[in-house]
């Protein structure tokens, strides 16, 4: 069997990750038992909700325990299969977690189309960043056309489809990212209606000018200070659909912040968390309406790809930080 | 004409209202206009909403201004009238504001029956506090048999009904109030499964205990710390209804507390505040089916009575400061 290389958790982190809070590990590739395959990754995904996922916290899923393989999707190709469902040579996504071959059901795996979109994009605008936005927006927040949209993070994976899908329902579409390349790349190739760089600019301010009749939806994926500025700017009747708190994410204390409810009864907003695995009967009808767009050229996206595994530590640290634009992913092999 | 004696705003009210932020005016009473009558108010209502009106704010209602009587319903009986819809004699309830003699259009009056029930019930559990309750629990939390209900505020007039139409709809009903008076009131007379004292005891832990499962829908009337200690004990797809937040209505400065988001996406908790006239075209039904509970005696209420319109500020600031039990009303006549 191939030498398989793995990050696990080596510590819990305080606070920011630091690189000695993982570890690369060596070992033979296992073999598959029944029903399951090898699969060699080429890409794997780093998503800012395994800070979650190797925190201690209690939350939604189970957390990383030290020593195990940090979780996360990727895609790759079948290298041996025991599955009927799959065959050696195809192309599938799946949790596969952070490590270069890995052994998973067949059932766990869905096959991808490298002709129809690089196999990248399988964890980014056609994966799970992709759906997050698609059913946060319309399912969870729902929006008519003629509504202002504000999307914090908004150049991030699951952001910056939240804005074109908003455009391509009719909506206004307003950002909020983080430095002058991210408002460009949003407000320019991504053709928001407006970028709000909350680095620079006062975030309440700009939204006065950016979005003089107020938001009807926001789709939050930071939270904190960004996320104050938007409630005052809520219409009578929004919508937020709660899908990420990455501001957060480090905080050693309990992050502590302006009470928020009282706008709640004011404007009679309606906010709604979500995880996108409570859609998953809808994800092919959302992959297929999403994948029409992309190869129209009508959803656009754009990655940061670190390149092998030993490097993933260092982008998500820095993803957590908002180094990248568009989908982070780490290239681990030319499939 | 009568004399009729009315409280008016004398001066913002900063953090708590002082009796010096009302004054006392007397005048000959106006002559009903074409369309118009004259009621005699037997009992005005005291609410917590009022403090947000007579703040500066912007909310969802314009201020009372310095000098203008202040806003809030009242029952009362017309003495004159040149509304085709309304006959001398009549009871009614409406928007007449603090004052002993009101003119109101006769559109604007909702007919009352002092024969089902007393005229001040018409203030609360068959008037806006009862419709508050009901739509809030039934429409906007929604609850299905078996769930845990937990309202905050649960001795005041809508909260009092909260737990028994949850109780009525077949769940759990938990109440948190402050005092052992109220708690043995909603636990005892109001058959509440359970009751935390907020000032006696710590929430969280009481909680633990009171909803061993978990609390499927929240009903906030008060916000601030002890919906702090709701939050974590909401189940995963849980509702809150936001109703009130009255432990904030005399923050001086910008309310401060622990950041909830992040709860939304671990539970998936989706949050909405709402106002009462959201459903003015559900009130005929709401208030029939209350009226038959409150006949039957399965929907109790309490009053708590101040006596003459000069005692209205004092009545008002007590309650801010949760001295009522039930519902707050201030006798004005015997109508």
């Amino acid at each position: 069997m191939p030498i398989n290389r793995r990050i696990v958790l080596a510590e819990r982190p305080v606070g920011m990750p630091k690189p000695s809070d993982f570890r690369l590990e060596e070992a033979p590739a296992a073999e598959p038992g029944p029903g399951e395959c090898l699969v060699r990754a080429a890409y794997m995904s780093v998503d800012p909700y395994m800070r979650g996922r190797i925190s201690g916290r209690k939350s939604y899923a189970a957390s990383v325990q030290i020593g195990q393989t940090i979780v996360g999707g990727a895609v790759g190709k079948v290298i041996a299969s025991n599955a009927p469902s799959v065959a050696v040579g195809d192309y599938v996504t799946g949790n596969l977690g952070w490590q270069e071959y890995a052994i998973a059901s067949g059932a766990e795996l869905r096959r991808v189309d490298p002709a129809m979109a690089p196999l990248s994009a399988y964890l980014g605008v056609l994966g799970m960043p992709g759906l997050t936005a698609y059913h946060g927006l319309l399912k969870v927040a729902g929006v008519s056309p003629g509504e202002t949209v504000c999307v914090s993070g908004a150049a991030g994976a699951v952001g910056s489809a939240v804005g074109q899908i908003a455009r391509l329902n009719g909506c206004r579409a307003v950002g909020i990212a983080g430095g002058p390349e991210k408002c460009a790349w949003i407000s320019g190739e991504l053709e928001f209606d407006a970028a709000i760089d909350y680095k620079a600019q006062d975030v309440s301010n700009a939204l006065r000018v950016a979005a003089p009749d107020g938001v009807d939806a926001y789709f939050d994926n930071v939270g904190g200070p960004v996320t104050d500025a938007v409630f005052p700017h809520l219409n009578v009747n929004s919508r937020v659909a709660i899908c990420g708190q990455i501001s957060q994410y480090n905080a050693v204390d309990a992050p502590v912040g302006p009470r928020l409810l009282w706008h709640f009864i004011v404007k009679r907003i309606r906010a709604q968390g979500f995880l996108v695995f409570d859609f998953t009967d809808h994800h092919d009808e959302a992959l297929a309406e999403m994948a029409g767009w992309v190869t129209q050229g009508k959803l656009k996206y754009r990655e940061t790809i670190a390149e092998g595994i030993e490097n993933a530590p260092a982008a998500f640290i820095g993803m957590l930080g908002g180094a990248n634009i568009g989908k982070q992913v780490v290239k681990l092999s030319d499939a």
